[in-house]
């Protein structure tokens, strides 16, 4: 254990409170310590990024929403009349929503970044979802986003999504890089029916078989992901880079995540996990990532919302951490030891 | 379902969001403005209440911790360094800290609330823990403290304890209330060894036979309970009375509410679960109850700090309820029906 460790462990043990009665606090307490590299860490400036973007797959009919609710959503997030919006300004984080490749030709709105690498993605089931070009383009743009935002102080970051029919490009991304049958890895995204569902699962077959010799994980994205995915992807990359805390949010952000991590395992040394989606398959991702959520609501809205829900238990940890008493501060007797 | 029911089901159906997507969420949404009678509902001047108190049973060597730290550590509460003054600075909610009944006389303190019924309860391995009087003078302590609450128009009240020897307490209430085995309903409290824990159980089990025929919840309170645990009990009756919401934390709180609702099962209706609590036998009185918590960090720290952690859980669902828009206000797409 390092010097640093061990101060930060005695901090953590003589706080007022049984040893380890904050459980899994005591942990992001630590995480949060440990990245900053501070005894009494701060969380400065924090945002939750949304990233936008539209499938080509989608018009395989893989989502039970058109492919227009994309747009309409991003509209939603800007008007401020979406969940994220909603548990944003109540736990006081900035929202970003970032336009990377949505099928809509948006006014110059101010509240929107304009990010747009394209009109949606190519038709995996044909082709690849992206050019590399496009793919690096995407990763460059989540760099730059997260390089700004490091410019303006802040220091903890939570990653949401909006795509149509981006639930069946991220189980085709956990298919791929944990080697699982596709049955484990698809889910009914927002709301698909049996027969939905198994529509679903046989288009993805045929996409993970067109693609059938792709393993190295920017590959893995151009192929499988959304611009909207690629780009988080390069933002959690280069979060991880600037030294903040990352805050990953359901089934798509964390296989964007799985992504990242497979591409530059130190990422993980970073990040927080909000929840535990009700999509069936981000149990499994957790569970090979070794994480444990924060919050298990049967959540699976997207958008960053479980970030933004999560978000005070994270304060909560480093509250304890730097506000509460220890044993000799406030005169309370420690365990009898016998 | 009636007219109000079916109004608010269609409320939260109509946000910009899959169908149940938000989860837990609609759940505790739709139980807040139930008990409020509103489709919007508020949460109006939130407390905690921390009831303290000490027990006789504690000198058979229950608890890891000597008991003087049951004044000790409401003088932190006091002077604000415990774990449950962070959590209820950082999430808004005023702090209310009560002497049931500590074996300590304390100073004519302002922000101690002085409801004294005795320094620390009898020693239930040879007699009730309680008087009937007594009993009856804690259960309408607690009413009091309600009803002044209630005035200040407080309608969401978490409740909290402190009282070394009170998971043993809570042990027998659970054990006589479930008519389950003791081994089942004994925990490690706030850190006891293997050996502590079987001694534990062995004062435990000759408590239970001491009191062998008491069943019905008053007199089990009376037997086997604490002051700070009868005043809880009393205020979780008039809270319900008083169409408050109540939030109950861990392992102890449980088993008081446990008596409560046998005593008066309507109390449940207005009642949330904050968290799973580390101490093992929790689960298995919320399985009794049917209830899922907010959280589940493995806390066992007490104080109410499940409440006010999971507190901005119990605001994001009045948040979501009241501020998102539905799909009509956004102009987003619905669902496509096959």
């Amino acid at each position: 254990m390092s010097d640093f460790q061990e101060k930060l462990a005695q901090k953590i043990d003589t706080k007022t409170k049984p040893l380890g009665a904050l459980g899994q606090l005591e942990e992001v307490a630590e995480k949060v310590a440990t990245v900053q590299g501070k005894l009494s860490p701060e969380l400065l400036n924090p945002h939750i990024v949304v990233f936008a973007g539209d499938h080509g797959l989608a018009k395989e009919g893989v989502s039970a929403y058109p492919a227009e609710v994309t747009p309409q959503m991003v509209l939603n997030f800007v008007r401020g009349g979406a969940g994220i919006n909603v548990f944003c300004r109540q736990n006081g984080l900035t929202l970003k929503v970032v336009d990377a490749g949505v099928n809509f030709a948006f006014d110059d709105i101010d509240q929107l970044e304009h990010r747009k690498v394209g009109f949606g993605t190519r038709n995996s089931v044909e082709q690849k979802a992206m050019t590399s070009f496009e793919f690096r383009e995407c990763f460059e743009h989540g760099i730059e986003i997260v390089r700004d935002l490091k410019a303006q102080g802040c220091n903890v970051l939570g990653f949401g999504e909006m795509g149509i029919g981006n639930t069946s490009a991220s189980a085709l991304l956990m298919h791929r890089l944990l080697d699982l049958p596709l049955e484990e890895c698809v889910g009914r995204g927002t709301g698909l029916d049996d027969e939905g569902f198994k529509a679903k699962l046989e288009i993805l077959e045929k996409v993970a078989q067109r693609h059938a010799t792709i393993e190295d994980p920017l590959e893995v994205m151009q192929a499988f992901g959304g611009f909207e995915m690629a780009m988080m992807m390069g933002a959690m990359v280069e979060a991880y880079e600037q030294g903040m805390l990352l805050l990953v949010d359901g089934f798509i952000s964390t296989a964007v995540f799985l992504c990242a991590v497979k591409f530059r395992p130190e990422v993980q040394r970073n990040a927080l996990f909000s929840h535990l989606s009700d999509e069936s398959g981000h149990k499994k991702m957790l569970d090979a990532l070794g994480e444990k959520p924060l919050l298990s609501l049967n959540l699976r809205l997207g958008e960053g919302t479980g970030c933004a829900l999560a978000y005070p238990i994270v304060q909560s940890a480093v509250a304890f951490l730097n506000e509460m008493a220890s044993f000799q501060e406030a005169g309370v007797s420690e365990k009898v030891e016998v």
